[in-house]
């Protein structure tokens, strides 16, 4: 596999240049654009450049409508329940993710749910935008049933991504995850790496917890994260966003031919009303100056909080250019 | 060990009987007895009757008082911030979860969050109340440090216990869980029944994962559950309670000669004003009849949702009585 490094800069003119040929409009193309750019640049490629040529696909078989707009349905006191008309999800949650800094302005925390969105690819870029613009964040997603529950040989849940963000100095701490152990993503790079995972992820065909990436793929049983602690979390969340958008649940998307019309919650909270938000900033630095001292398992490799790794990566990609699979960037370039 | 049956309502007065002794008032003394009942009731006998000398423990070394009232220390919109005043945790936690559901009424969503209060025994209890009176629940507790984060040695993290509960009928779905896979409580009763863990729970002295309780109680490393999953779930809950209650971190509560002071936050949803509100209950009951359609990994062992094992508890302890070590409630008979 051929990596060459792509300037940000350029990825992203590419990127909209697509969109704008795909039927997005000019403002909307540069903010879908960098989105994908900016999860490319975190480091999460599945969800960046990686799964870019499947976004245009999805808006060439109707699922994603470049130029539809959320409508609000309903509104009371610090929530309000709007329609993503099944427009770019990327889009309709950095919406949502607006509106709920906007409502908790006012009211301290505020819930903007968005039904018939679609996939808004890595959830922690709208705990990104959030934490650096000083709010607390929580937000979920639901998805098409991809995981079996705890105790089940058939997927029926859907691996529900769970979003929690604070501000951190200028940046953030940023806890992104899904409820399976391992996305099939990682999966299938273990597979096409011949590696075993580091630790068992799902079923084998004698329904025995495995490691082996390959036997996973061919049960379709991953691995709930925390086994039955993922699982009822998954099914919680599912139930939540379900409830609060008044959209589908995961059954429902499941029967579809692809996963498009999603539920998703956002929730923002705004500290500047808190009594005691002079000292927030210290109090984050002195939690994870502590949770930093953490005497390493392995010397030398000290624990990180989440987002750290994504920082990082930030820095090097932003001088070195964006990693990609050469495959794929010319897959991108004849879209 | 010789198990008892003790009938609740027996249970509820010697623990109120007791409570009154203590310093508790006539009404403060029922509403705790009542809640050490009911978590003993759903089967949560660890933060239920056997828990109840400890708790009668702590008010006599003075962490609990009996008579301190939550003060409220700021309010904006959604949201109120109150000092617990050390008062009795389950109280407190009662309280806020009554103030939650009250300006949620108004705002839709409400967040209430209480510092320098104390262990509120099961998280469920408050998820339980609040959707069996129809609200939408998601709340939190910060605890003493008693895990290492992921790839750490020593313990820095609390498990900080979520909770997540939907009103489901009459009943309600509540998730309630740790951040550590297994409670201490939990390899506690697997060592003193000479049983090995379902699955590896913590490290043993080699710093290898072991599913041998007594190789975990002695070096202290619990594994959080999803390991990074659950450790970063946990380092965010920390710090969203802090930040939010203006209270004290679990790397604060730590330095205290016991677990006391902690912070907690209550977020209720009012779904009555949702424009789907009608359809929810019919939404959830969809959800979990489709969940329960799940094929079981071993045959008639059928997938159970989050609350359903409490349901069935609770009805079973209803109708014999409360399944009891004949020891701990001598030695209650005895406070």
């Amino acid at each position: 596999m051929e990596i060459i490094f792509i300037p940000a800069d350029e990825m992203k003119s590419v990127f909209a240049e697509i969109l704008l040929k795909n039927g997005f409009q000019n403002r909307k193309a540069e903010t879908c654009a960098d989105i994908f750019v900016q999860n490319s640049l975190d480091g999460v490629i599945s969800h960046g450049v990686n799964r870019f040529p499947r976004f245009i696909q999805y808006i060439r078989d109707g699922y994603v409508k470049p130029d539809a707009e959320p409508t609000l349905i309903s509104s009371s006191g610090a929530t309000e329940q709007w329609d993503g008309n099944l427009g770019p999800g990327p889009l309709n949650a950095l919406f949502a993710t607006e509106r709920a800094m906007k409502l908790a302005e006012k009211n301290g925390i505020a819930l903007v749910a968005m039904a018939n969105t679609n996939h808004w690819m890595r959830g922690g870029t709208y705990g990104w935008n959030a934490a650096k613009k000083g709010f607390l964040f929580i937000g979920w997603t639901n998805t098409i049933a991809n995981m079996p529950a705890w105790g089940a040989k058939d997927p029926r849940l859907g691996n529900n991504p769970l979003v929690i963000a604070v501000p951190y100095g200028n940046e953030a701490i940023v806890l992104d995850f899904a409820m399976s152990l391992y996305s099939w993503g990682k999966i299938e790079t273990c597979r096409l790496n011949g590696e075993k995972l580091p630790f068992p992820g799902g079923y084998d065909r004698q329904g025995r917890l495995t490691d082996d990436p390959s036997e996973i793929i061919m049960t379709g049983r991953v691995l709930p994260a925390g086994y039955w602690k993922g699982s009822g979390l998954a099914l919680l969340l599912d139930i939540l966003a379900t409830v609060i958008s008044g959209g589908k649940p995961t059954l429902e998307i499941t029967k579809q031919n692809a996963e498009y019309g999603l539920s998703q919650v956002f929730i923002a909270v705004n500290p500047e009303n808190l009594f005691n938000y002079p000292s927030m900033e210290n109090s984050v630095r002195l939690i994870i100056e502590d949770f930093k001292k953490s005497i390493p398992e392995v010397n030398n490799q000290h624990v990180r909080y989440p987002g750290e790794k994504a920082l990082k990566t930030r820095k090097e990609n932003l001088i070195n250019g964006i990693p990609v699979n050469k495959q794929i960037w010319d897959t991108i370039l004849n879209l």
